[in-house]
């Protein structure tokens, strides 16, 4: 299997923890492209019609995204329901885990689109602001619910790993650690897995 | 269950048709909310930190989000694989046809929020542009890949279903049908559902 992907990107990374943790990582060679909202890889849209990373092209040649369809193949291929609860309760709290992880990346990643890859004179202080405000609330519940994050991985815990490692790695200044003594305590633990360890955010 | 969305919402209208495929339509209570990425709703808030739509509340007070989860926990409520194939091929497939969609229909919110949310001399030519062009080639793909749309509504042709119909509704003049005559028939019947019907988007 190839996977379109770069070393900057948190769902790119949620996708190596994941085969990591499955066993799979192995299986995988990575491409990795530089690109970005306006400047598109054709390497890239050959295989996805959005542009997106990551994207995984099976042996067959065909194209599976995004990080979610991504991530429940490769749990399937394990053998399945290992990162991904079978239908009921636990599996809709981990979906949604999982959302609130994606969600948290994708305004993280629109906040940093607005102020590195935007022209200076065009951007938008409250746009950045409100962006950072859904991190800063999911920050806060999962504070409060950290009860919530498996010490076991599956894919909820993994996408909010991923999601505070993005934190870390483009947004230290906004030390999301003040005031979340637990979750940055669940984060700790978390960061020391090899899945992690193996997959530290860089610039290309 | 309580179901927080908006009418011209294009995911919360997913939720919506996915409802009325499964006939559960009735079994939910819509609350509508005017909103935006800068004007958040606290009652959304409550109940998701990231302050989307749609948000669906159980009637145990559990928070189901973003519409895949919604979607796939109605899917569930209703037996099982009726929207969502069984683990497999066509599972992979339906689930990457949802986030073609999903990612069609971001980047038409993209567009949108750049020419009508943000004040006007912030606006960057580029950025639609290129978010533009993620729809337009999507659109393109789906034209030469027309089988892969079920004539029965699965999560994969009822997503795109929802992105054409949002195409539609607010980027009227980029005539999407233009060289693109397979796809449009198929809407043409998809449309006529009374699933699509019954949610047509509207301006709350």
């Amino acid at each position: 299997m190839r996977l379109h992907s770069n070393p900057a990107s948190p769902f790119g990374r949620k996708v190596m923890v994941s085969a990591h943790e499955l066993g799979l990582a192995e299986r995988i060679t990575v491409d990795d492209h530089l690109l970005s909202p306006v400047e598109p890889s054709a390497a890239v849209i050959a295989d996805n019609p959005l542009g997106k990373l990551p994207t995984l092209v099976l042996d067959n040649g065909h194209a599976l995204y995004d990080s979610r369809v991504i991530c429940e193949y490769l749990d399937h291929l394990a053998g399945g329901n290992r990162l991904f609860p079978q239908a009921g309760e636990a599996r809709w709290r981990t979906l949604t885990l999982q959302a609130l992880g994606d969600g948290m990346m994708d305004a993280a990643l629109l906040a940093r689109y607005e102020t590195f890859l935007r022209p200076e004179e065009l951007r938008w202080q409250a746009w950045v602001e409100h962006q950072k405000l859904k991190v800063q609330r999911g920050l806060d519940w999962l504070e409060r619910n950290v009860d919530q994050l498996a010490e076991e991985p599956d894919i909820g815990s993994i996408t909010i790993g991923c999601a505070l490692g993005y934190l870390d790695f483009r947004f230290g200044a906004d030390k999301w650690r003040d005031g979340r003594a637990r979750l940055a305590a669940w984060f700790a633990r978390f960061a020391a897995r090899p899945s992690m360890q193996a997959t530290t955010p860089r610039q290309m």
